[in-house]
């Protein structure tokens, strides 16, 4: 409920068109009629072109459709990480306009009127190829937020010159975000040649003492460059979200 | 070496009163001239109110007032964190005018010129007072970096009315920064409230399963609210150097 | 043994009919006659509507039915959790009324005198939508050992309004039961909610640092809330087995 | 905000003598109102006898001094956990009532009109000795908030005959709390003597593999026995808090 | 290289003829010699009816065949662990005498003059159904040393009845093979009862906090009751070649 | 209750001299009489020469010498292991003839008519010289259970020749503790050169990434060596108990 | 950019044919055109005999070819490890010489001019048959980097006699490369006996509590053997790089 | 026994002054006589600089000046690691030539006829101030062994310039030794950069999250630099003792 919502509700009251017994009756759920400003900032946030985003993985097929179909209905939009070929296939049967990334494992319906990408530029700078899934998910949904984005791919740290060579795309960045498996050392290397917010993403790209992405998460956590953060490992989607806030804040 | 310097070189060069073999020798380091510039930056920003940082915890009290003295020589400042007693009563010995905050254990000098705090504001919520020296240190490294600092203490979220009823703070918050200990579940309930970037610092508060931070740490990384990010356990100073960036980009 | 069958066989003895040395050699094993009373509890357990619970994971299709028709022929009833959908369709073919729940993973013969449930409520609420087989587990279990219970889902703390507009539910609840995974925190703000036992249980839901549940137990084992208690990762069945505890107790 | 104000709020709207806009500044906050009802259930619960608690470790002797002159003015009660000797002393001196149990490491103020334990019993079961300032721990905290005791100590299961002994305490428990370190074994087979709820204990007692309390930890999240719920390492309040909700219920 | 050959040897040298040089060059390997005699133990060791055991997974059926032809033409016999059914058909189909024991996983060979099992007996105790193919393993392998094997299973812990009316078959043993997953509590209440040697052996069943196994190996290193070892987690195989070395001792 | 304790009552019952219902009331603790039998046992385990076994480590001084007197007087002896120099004055004055073996840690009283040490010998081999703590403990409590014992110290294995050297005394135990820090690869060497029992006792000898002993035990738990088992880090009362309970089988 | 390219482009600026500005703008890459050189240096390498190697895990067969077909157009030569057989398969239909070791898991394609292996030897030391295809790895990557490679197969430490006996082999490497999983003794035993470099590779064979390789990594970490050092668990290609880079040094 | 030793025994018997009988008794332990040429050998290493080396952590100033004692007496010379001040004072009393490193914690009596160092150089990179104990300790062991030393300190990857403009000292190692602590990441850069071997020592320097130097040593041994080798965490020793095998290599 929004406040010019409210406020016509009590001018009913005032009016004497609504009993004040009617009104507590509606009003009971304020405060989570309050917390629905949440929802409705949520719902103006859709309309200019952020979908809700549904987490596919450990959903079934018919589940991720029918909450996507609810979504679209309300919003014209939804956006989808994790989603396997079958879920691409079967929402695409369904919404033809979707875009399937299947590097990424999106599925994303832009709504109609979304207005193009503007904040940022957002780097997804990745260390190696196989760093590409999580890159592309955190880029196609910082892209879906409404943020514009730069890629800079397979510049591991064991090769300096490559990310040293890429110096104007780090420095016309207004959030960096770095994704990384094995040691995760990228994210402390570039956040010592940028003064911008620097996002580092784990990956579980690696094998051994990698441990599924347990030694690049430590690796991050314990960067020697100040003003580093973190997010969960392979959440490529966590840091679009964060560098998201970032640009909007 | 500035670009203005390089241009001066070059002009010798082209003066004839450079020959261009001895030119070679003194470019080769240009690279490393080259990321000097990054050094100059520094200093840069050291005149712009943000003074060089020292990690106290593991250097000896002379090491310490040493590198403050060539600090504070450099730049008139100087920032040094985790100190102890022994480290504050040598540096005020020397530095009358550092500012001592025994419960963030910080010293710190301000440049004589620095400029009042203006950025931000950077909201440092936590969840017990167990977790204020983390939460001071992020303060005191935030202002000293230029930025202006809201508290909120003790909103732990087995108490959830003590947060809600702090809405406005919230909601005026450039940066929100959340420290808390145990399960660290504040941040969760912190990001779905607000749409303002959010950093978790977990802290070392709590016994047993608590495992030093570990559980805080976890829980932080897995939070369901989108766009959280998180620094290692106890580094209210990197959470600060995180806002301040956000706040300068 | 039975307190009246040991008085009868002593009364054996009094009366001559039974010599000192062949009751001691009947006597030896009474301790575990003592202890069969427990099996004799059990079985009148049973024929309240409480039935024997196997744990299907991990055994053939064949041990399962093999099992299942003792326990039909000794009480009527019989539960299975984990059943795959084979064992299902093996234990339907042969109990007509078995209720397999596909979600709960759990088959369900009922004694044909069960009682309807009757103590608690047993509230159960959940965090997400991929929460819901252990939350379903726990309810299936908790009704089948006569507990009513409700249910609210969905209720994940990054969107507090949902968990908040359910204070009557939370209010009229013996017992809560919340299931929740990744960073686990719906349990401390719950127990902070309500003043009934909160038992938590944490779900492999997540990926990345929620290393299969681990971080939503450590948080639930640090839960700031004074009261919350903990079981195995994912185990709804535990969580119901104490609730129906409480509730009997 | 209850009800009834909020129907009087809306009455001065319906009259005209609150403008809707006044009154839109009133029910912002109307959310935390509704949540201010629990501090107020708080409050009542103090004035029943239950203290607030506060945990000692990491905070320095005036701060506790300080926390607990304001809740004994508040309420005429207080109860602190993990005190050292200095805080028993200072508080002493303060409050010549004061209960100091060393062994549990707590202090404690009755409230003058606090009423006689009455709920329960809870039976603490220990395991060896050194587990005992953690079920003391627990025993003091369930009698402070109102609940009957009984101990059963040194009855670890390398001894089973101790603990089958004491079958009629076991028996006429309404809750069972069970203290064990190293393996942690004892939980299991006391939830397989008893049908009343029981809530396991790990302490951190054991060297070497017990990992400060982990074995122990683990072992009771993997009680073979159905319907075991544990808590935190070492952590006797939050079972006596679990087991006062119990009786409550 | 025997006393009696070094002596021999020495005889060359001194009637003249070996040289000291060429002798030196025939002491070069003196060592590998003496531990030549190691090689021999191990042969006789086979003739007394102890097949050579291979550990069957991550070898190839081409490469176990292949090794089990050549054991079978030294000794007569073998013994391979975690067989797979696909093993099982290919060595049986060239050694039709070969016993398959599919819960185990075993194939044996026996020696055509394997002497009737003799030592012991050997206490397999178990705790749950799952628990039976390692338990299986450790029979099948002390059978095959040349040890009696009793057993006992379903004997859990959360059922003490069941283990203590078992009195005498523990009472009788001379090794007490303990096989427990879940909380691994089993060795510490048998080991309570018995005086003999208790190998514990903890096995990967369970879920959750069970940790393939480690839950349970924790608390069988963490016992209470003293003089219990343990061996790795679902290893069958080395208790049995455990209790088979004390049996012969 | 001895069975000519239990033959007796029965008479008393036969000759009615006690009433049935009488006789059911002392009967009702007849399971832990009998499990008092092995009470009886550990007795007359004393009177051979074994000592009960107290673990200082966590209790009071006042607590251990209480103890210790209680021990005394009913089997005039005991041992102590993890005691401090404190403990050990404190009960030298008390026991002019007490043992105290301050690398051992340990505190003996032996009986009077203790007989001398006869099964055996345990072989107690150590890696280094900072693991003789350890392996001086499991001596001393082999020599109080009554075994001989033979040492062999400081024989790791990056020097094998000072292990091979010892071939001798290898191959006359009839048990071998090996106790190792850091890699605990010991056990493996010496478990394929002996045919007896190898008991493994890792120790928290190392630094870094021997974390506290893990490394050890984990390296002991998975020796290539069949028929290694394992006790708890630094548990060398452990290893010596088991080693005695494999010397009296 | 090379430094005779860096004087060509200095002396245009000297004869004014380029003017200082226009200069600086082509010097501001100079970091990285230095840094090229590095590149340069990798070029010169492969054609002396090293190939670019592809990790083919987490590459689809698509994307491997195109490197490959890449790297051979550049340098007539490649290498990759953890190739499936469909990598192999489809490499093999494009390059007719590619050598596939399906135990190695690696394609080779050797340089038409390439040079014999020369440096070295390295002497690759396997534990077990389960850790060829680690070992294999080592020795393909080692040979194709251009050094000898010897191999000792099977020489586990419980049975010590098969390596003595190979101390030719050990006394005649230039480096030992040691591989092995379970407990990971092997580099300790083998680094006592050699005065070269011993690389040690944990391998992930092993079960239970070897915890995919972790047990042989803190081994060989912890290793008495001063001098060992130690690579990722299974990494066969880094032992050999790293050997190799020993090798020409 | 060196082979002239063994030459002149059996001429001893060829000459008949030693029966055959009585060689026997003298060559009885030929093996570790034969290994005793390992001793012998180290005997002669000694003479040419490189001491014995005593862990001196865990040993008491008694036993460590014993030790050292015997040494010297046999080699004139010895080395210590992890000595306190107390132990230096010890020393320094008793050889006056005692060097004593506090920041290495090394105590070393060089050989009086010890060559200056030779071979090399090893040069020894360190990140942070903080690891220069662990540096320094490598520093100090190299050169005692035979090896000269370069130092580059403080050139953690956040300040890339720092570590880029000692591009000399890179390229003229032998071996290049990288100490780091906290994410460890500069190994990998290193790596990059040079051809020649490299030994990453993680150093137990950072706080929370690195875990007392697990981040680092599992973020250099995921290293994405080919050919990087570990040791253990603030294992200078170790890592030195490994650059000078490769140096005499």
């Amino acid at each position: 409920m929004r406040a010019e919502q409210l406020e016509a509700l009590l001018a009913e009251v005032a009016a004497g068109r609504l009993a004040p017994g009617a009104a507590v009756e509606r009003l009971r759920h304020l405060p989570y009629e309050d917390l629905d400003f949440a929802r409705i900032d949520h719902h103006r946030a859709l309309r200019q072109g952020q979908p809700e985003v549904v987490f596919c993985e450990g959903k079934t097929v018919e589940q991720i459709v029918a909450i996507c179909e609810r979504l679209a209905a309300a919003t014209g939009a939804f956006l989808g990480t994790r989603a396997s070929e079958a879920v691409a296939v079967a929402l695409r049967a369904r919404f033809p306009d979707l875009k399937w990334n299947p590097i990424a494992r999106t599925v994303y319906l832009a709504a109609p009127d979304a207005p193009p990408s503007a904040g940022g530029p957002v780097l997804i700078v990745s260390a190696g190829t196989s760093d590409l899934p999580v890159a592309e998910e955190a880029a196609v949904v910082a892209e879906a937020f409404g943020t514009r984005v730069e890629r800079l791919v397979d510049v591991g740290v064991a090769g300096l010159h490559r990310l040293l060579s890429a110096g104007d795309a780090l420095r016309q960045a207004r959030v960096v975000i770095v994704v990384a498996g094995m040691e995760g050392a990228l994210p402390s290397v570039v956040g010592g040649l940028v003064a911008v917010p620097v996002i580092a993403v784990p990956t579980s790209v690696g094998y051994g003492a990698a441990f599924g992405g347990l030694a690049a998460l430590l690796g991050m956590l314990n960067s020697c460059a100040a003003g580093v953060t973190v997010v969960n490992i392979d959440n490529g989607f966590g840091a679009a979200a964060a560098a998201s806030r970032i640009c909007r804040s």
